[in-house]
């Protein structure tokens, strides 16, 4: 793991305990994707699959990730809020799980970076999946962060 | 407590393992909105007030229980998924929280019982909020779940 993944991995399960009962791991971030997995055991519902909170829980984790990792990149602190999210169910998953979080088409990293220093202030558009292992999606998620600069 | 309240309760508790970790408690039902509450310690995010996720789960919970407890209200037992959700965050939580949660404007828990009835399949709009203690909410869902007649 490279350390930017091992430190968002430390600090979600220090400060989110929801994450430390999901048993979170952080896969990997390639500087446009960062991908967090978790195991179905702990995560399970009434029918033996996933439930639909901890695939929310873990879509919302890696929208927030995103743009916590590009701030670190560049040592710029800032507070991360979700402000939104539509998540669509589309099948039921049996099994461990991951989540793939994107920046939504048209926007990028680096201009929400650019926005936060100018302005102290930006928003971030995330699109996440949870990947089928036969190919498609268990489940998407559109969202909108929102960044405030620490001072 | 009511039986089907404590039943619900228990059944929450006893599948699913993030219910359990979120330490949530069934309030109340009274046949029309279904209040489930949480404290703030096992539901905190990085900034100290509620995660995102956490509301989220406990708000797809209880959009999740209101069919549930009509069906068990006259011994109909279905299979229920969530479909899809749109939450917005208005304003942080720094207390622990309740989420309470209502059929859609236009639908009724007894149109969805007797289509469940007639068809084997059903569908219904949930609404949940969280309520601030001074009035207002601190974040709104709006949800779709489908119930499907076991044979």
């Amino acid at each position: 793991m490279s350390d930017p993944v091992m430190h968002l991995q430390r600090t979600l399960l220090a400060d989110i305990p929801l994450a430390r009962a999901m048993q979170l791991t952080v896969e990997s971030f390639d500087g446009e994707s960062l991908a967090l997995a978790a195991p179905l055991a702990p995560n399970v519902n009434d029918k033996g699959c996933a439930f639909g909170g901890s695939l929310a829980s873990l879509m919302t984790l890696a929208g927030w990730g995103l743009p916590r990792l590009a701030l670190d990149a560049v040592g710029m602190e800032a507070e991360i809020y979700v402000q939104d999210s539509t998540i669509r169910y589309l099948a039921p998953v049996w099994h461990d799980f991951r989540v793939i979080a994107r920046v939504a088409e048209g926007e990028s990293l680096a201009a929400f970076v650019a926005a936060l220093r100018d302005k102290g202030k930006a928003r971030l558009r995330v699109d996440c999946r949870v990947p089928l292992p036969d190919g498609g999606d268990a489940a998407t998620f559109e969202a909108r962060f929102v960044a405030l600069a620490k001072h």
